[in-house]
């Protein structure tokens, strides 16, 4: 029922030691390069398991894409998508000189989404949102290096995030081949926000499943799902409000890294951040709404019970007395010799009876 | 029953090429260009249709209205009705310089209220509320581009807005066509929030109506009514909110599109945001008092059910219970044989029923 | 029930146009000019009635106490009582030199308390509050402005608020004669501040009458005067909690015109302001543990009603059935025949009852 | 059960003329004076009854204590115990040159706890919290006002505070002898905030009795207790949130009056008054937690009578509807007939209540 | 069931004369002292009890250790586990140059975690916090006194904290042998902020165990332990939230004691500590969430109950008054006399249950 693992996760105890502490979403790592300017274009592709490890790493270093000397407007985006193997990772992070903290926190999956400033590079992690199979919410970590026109982005791989960016960067007169890292690090961070909004219609269409059930019948499932949809909601926000800080910062903290004429793009994606904070307080608020609508209806359903339990037994009761004195078996009890003494009982009932009912009917109960 | 279109629409996915993501509101865009000074007032108003698109925006551009070079007290107000022709806003937002996030922005109707400053114009978002013909609340959005005497304004296109301020427009005496472009823009924001009053109004009626069926017939409608005026007013605070930041943005950041001696002007408009801000806040706690009614009243009749049940079954069931004594068929029972048994037992009964309604007096149940 | 007024307002819908927008609350306005020094003090009262109007305000402008030149400590106070005449108050406010926006803002009696400060004057608008007649709590709106030594004060009228302080002016030695229309104006702050703590002490008895009832009998009547309180410490809150930033502008902005000599007593008022805010929380939380306690002894009352339900309904019935058994009519039936078969099942039910009421002691239920 | 005193108190509605607003603690006003350095301490005590007034104020004021001119190391403090004595105040705060607003302060029992910085000298006004007689909380005020080296202090009287400190002046060796007179003010708060956490002691017994309760037999006055210390925990926190600011006030401002050297003692009273607030937030929580567990008993106990009264009539019911059917009176009823009729017809019962059982077993209701 | 110990401890109720507050957790008081650098490493252990305090007190100070001149890199951690023996920690403080109040707050152990700058050390003071024996959470303090490369720590002494660290020290290429002091103290905070981590992991688990029982059978029980739960998270916020604004205070106060290049590091258990809040935020909605499926599921269950109560009252009370109108004795009753009148009684009996069933099912409640 409740989905615990996108909340509390194991954090690796020991740092120190970069250790991956997620599970296994792929079975090899893929390594895409990719080198472009607004005229050319380079890609390479390279899958990396464990034996073929250590010669892939050089492969990686020593290829054209990454070792030849970039012009000024060149952009080199590395992703590598696969984290199992920690010392792949650790590899690829003394070889680009990142600092082995920053090591740590992209091999440690559980951890807040933030931006750090090492002075070599902007480190910047965040939680990429996906509906999982089962219908919760899959959290997945996405780390980025960002050093002026060299990108790092690593992915758990457990889903296709970028094939829409890659496209983009497909287009030779598109905006992204012009404005350099900065730019490419800023679609990598919207793709990621954009994800967010494709979980709210998800949750949209189930609270108007919900908001059906409450009308039509209301149950124990009923709560159940609104207690889910609460805690999707708690995982968003507790992926999305540290991004706030980090969107401010990175736009605020006037970062060489980041150029003044892409800053406007970086202030869009903190509109939209600060929009999805505020539909999620939207949505908790109309989940608890929910919730009293549930309890109102449960609450219904039982005064419900308990009038017609009223009705019935407030009516026959009083009769099943009357039935009941004229069951005794007295010698002398005068109205049984009547003649009409039989009829006349029975349209007492009667009346006795149509006066409950307009009684009732006064308390409004029929 | 609960809303959701306002609070969760669907947010253009792509950005990087400006889509229209509201519903078509209007069938045709209409353009009117505004152009004034204490001394004189031009006007033109031109109707765009698919066919002349072109043609039009050729018109718009190159009348004189627009063209022509303004004296310096001279205001030029382009307000434009209907969102729907993406290119038809992409082609004026290139013609007048606009940044290629703003006219998403304008286009993205599901954005949040804000206020940008581009280096050579202010933009700022609204939301403009208004009844929806079901009674719910419905939500528009209004873009101002501000150019310090040119003005353009976007607008969803569904409800007339502008009226009352273009009629005071026409004053020669009005303050408004003596202060300038961005007076004017201070009286279209000031236009848009007082339409939040009118808000208000409506749902102080229906609080009246929610509080007359608490006291009358509370039902489980009720509950329904309260919890649909708490979502109007989560969708009125969300809408509210940010214009604060706003407004205090456009009075205290020193903007110098904003003469000083229009920022009384500003204050008096944030004056009446923090006004609303605080009406929403109280609207919420009487909600939730009414809320808190309406479970007292529910259980209350509850208990007034089961004190009916209690009271009747309370009598009647020891009495039953004497009756059925006598309605055994023991060869041996004495009293059977008594002359005056059965009125004994029936004097008896009385009394036992006696008892019992004095005990229900003495605990208040009568 | 619900006393929307003094928290749901109408608003003057127009700005531009100055227009009373609050009830009529006094027949004639009452001018009261006092000009004094730590010697000498002068009255003049006007009444202005729609007939004398124009030429009232020729008097009030001319009279000796207005126009002629004043020495350094001399204080002009002009107290104006009744607000309906929109004409009047805009007269007088072009005479005084007041800005358009602060006449709209006296004029308009649903306004937010706040201080704005004009360069040529200090603008303040506050709640007086006081009870009403049918015991809820009545909000008329007090608008002071401040020009160094010349005091307008506009009150709505319908109440006696500055008698006291009037008093106290008349005493030569007091320190209201010597300190100058700072001093005043805090003298006036005062006045309406003080006025809430008797508000406090009628809340405070109603809330011992509360007390009393849900010892007592609590019903649904007692919820509805606990969330009356909640209402009245509602519009308790919208009234000081912007005195409070207010006060702070007043001390720590450094205004020319309040003199560091009469600052303690301006912080004297601020320590009251939060000194109310503090009640008013406590108020909140004592309010909420009464529903608390209310619902608790609905609930007890609940419990008490199916306890006896039970015990009655428990023990007759298994001894009604009893009965019923002997009142079968089998043929063969061998315990109908035994002499003290009557008394044996007389006896049985008796034990039967003894083993229940044993349970029920158990059960602590009797 | 409420106890509003602490919480609503009355306040002097006339400013301008110190009048005492409490109640009148003790009989008579006792002065003790007490100057001493690291060497020398003498003391003097001197009690005043509204006879001796005047001349106990000359003694006072000319007694060779107060009057000697100090060295630099010495340290007055003047400790005022009682304070209905209205004109004695007055009389001493103009003799020691203390604002009349402060005078209003010390005399205003009701007032919230604050530091005020007049050039001549800093004043403190806390709430020092006893268990009253009858277990509810008493609060009593205490007025420090510190001139460099002169130090008074104003309590109500009610309780003994300074007993222990007293005492630890005596001990020549004592921090307290050399560290001067913000070190005696420093010593004379931490008295006060200590006496906080015997308050905290007693409301932990009560919270176990209540668990006691809450396991055993919860009943409505459960809750009742539990209001109780729920207003406990509110009173606390109003007295101790401001003292907060105060401590912040004192340490950070960089008064003259208090040495660098005796800054960390302040800054550990603030880790205190900081960690009672925390305690103060812990046992509202904890009493939150309380009051559901009450809920959720009393419910249970609904559930558990709801429980036996089904069962009894739930089995009881049929069984007299089968009697009922043999206890009918038609000509032709066949089995009343048959011998083992009556048998049959009580097995036929025990197996229909058997079979009920077996459902209530499964039902988990027995 | 509730822990009030974690929550509120008794303080020392008199500064000055430190004493230590806490209980006894070991028999000895355990000294360790560690000297190592890059390169070397020596380590001496020594046991103190009552009788050999003096002497080993000079053992410490005059050990090689301690007294040796150190080379810039050698860092010293003594480490001192075991409390309760105030005079020893008095002695070791003097001898060390700590300041009286930190002594205090070292013995002190129901101090609130903080960090303070004297300015010869930086005193920390943190919560440890373990599984106790009996499920609960424990509670034991750690004070560090920092002076540059002399490191005192000093533990209660219940659990071993620093297994771990040490061996990670012997490790001669560690990261933590170059560093220096401040790098140790980061590593001690960072191993007790670890343990939090092991907590959630068993709450996690019972929070499981909890969800079963809500799925399974609720009863009052789970309702004790998810407040038992709640009560946990609120110690585990108690001893971290403090520890934010301790963490910090080290990273931006440029504290000289804490070299630059170890600032990430801090950085690093800062990131640890804002993710800690968020879960036990988390955990904390969450447990209010099943909360709330309890009292869904206890009305549920009180519902079930309700239904069968009246289906079979409503049923088999109205069969019952039939069986009691032919069970009369009237002398005249027709249908007694009809020879099918039994069957047709019982048929219309049927009929009568068979409406009842149809009406249930309509209602759904069956």
């Amino acid at each position: 029922m409740f989905n615990f693992n996108p909340l509390i996760k194991k954090v690796n105890p020991s740092p120190g030691m970069p250790v991956h502490t997620g599970e296994k979403k792929v079975e090899e790592i893929k390594v895409s390069i990719i080198r472009y300017d607004n005229k050319t274009l380079n890609e390479k592709i390279i899958t990396i398991t464990e034996k073929n490890r250590k010669q892939s790493i050089d492969n990686i270093y020593n290829s054209s894409l990454v070792k030849n000397k970039r012009k000024k407007s060149q952009v080199l985006w590395i992703n590598i998508k696969g984290l199992h193997d920690a010392e792949f990772i650790n590899e690829i992070g003394s070889r680009f000189e990142i600092h082995n903290l920053t090591i740590e926190d992209i091999l440690n999956t559980a951890h807040r989404p933030k931006v750090e400033d090492f002075d070599k590079y902007l480190f910047i992690a965040m939680k990429s949102l996906s509906l999982g199979k089962s219908g919760g919410i899959a959290s997945e970590q996405l780390s980025i290096v960002l050093k002026s026109d060299i990108i790092l982005s690593f992915q758990e791989g457990g889903e296709k995030l970028f094939t829409a960016l890659r496209n983009r960067i497909d287009n030779v007169k598109g905006r992204i081949r012009k404005r350099g890292g900065d730019y490419l690090s800023y679609a990598i961070i919207d793709t990621i926000i954009d994800r967010y909004f494709f979980i709210f219609n998800k949750i949209a269409e189930q609270m108007e499943d919900i908001e059906k059930e409450l009308l039509e019948n209301p149950s124990h499932e009923t709560l159940k799902k609104i207690q889910e949809l609460k805690n999707y909601s708690l995982i968003m926000r507790k992926s999305i409000w540290p991004v706030r800080d980090m969107m401010r910062y990175l736009i605020y903290e006037d970062l060489p890294i980041i150029k003044e004429i892409n800053i406007p793009f970086f202030r869009d994606v903190n509109d939209h951040v600060v929009h999805i904070i505020d539909i999620i307080e939207s949505v908790k608020e109309m989940l608890t709404g929910m919730h009293d609508m549930y309890l109102s209806s449960i609450s219904n359903k039982m005064n419900e019970i308990m009038k017609v339990l009223t009705i019935i037994a407030t009516i026959f009761i009083p009769l099943t007395f009357v039935a009941g004195i004229y069951g005794m078996n007295f010698k002398f009890m005068p109205e049984l010799e009547w003649k009409w003494g039989y009829f006349a009982s029975l349209g007492f009932m009667l009346i006795l009876a149509g006066i409950m009912l307009i009684f009732f009917k006064r308390k409004k109960w029929l």
